[in-house]
């Protein structure tokens, strides 16, 4: 359900950025709506589902690339 | 042993790219010269050594979010 892709999302250059990743089955919307109220954005990761364990490695150096915090 | 950073290095916008990651013990000079001479170049991924599962996983994420290869 998330709109935009990770790859292309504005990312803060500075400060925390915390990344939840969701299982396969995806997040209910109860879930969804409670990380939104508390100030998350939704974002796909790719055009495929990835396993979740993967999903957070992936994230985790698409954000760190991206935003100049890993070098 | 790699010099560059893989997060900054120049990379290919269009064609194949090929990653190959090294076990956590590193690669041979032996092996380090094959790649080489097969056009290889090498590069770190980031200030610590990530388990070989991850280091892959990692790396394509980030070829893919910085070559746009991936939205």
């Amino acid at each position: 359900h998330p709109s935009g892709a990770l790859v292309t999302a504005e990312l803060p250059a500075k400060g925390s950025i915390v990344l939840v990743v969701g299982p396969e089955g995806g997040v209910s919307p109860e879930e969804l709506a409670a990380f939104e109220a508390a100030g998350a954005k939704p974002f796909r990761l790719g055009r495929s589902v990835l396993r979740t364990s993967t999903a957070g490695t992936a994230a985790t150096a698409l954000v760190l690339g991206r935003t100049g915090r890993w070098s």
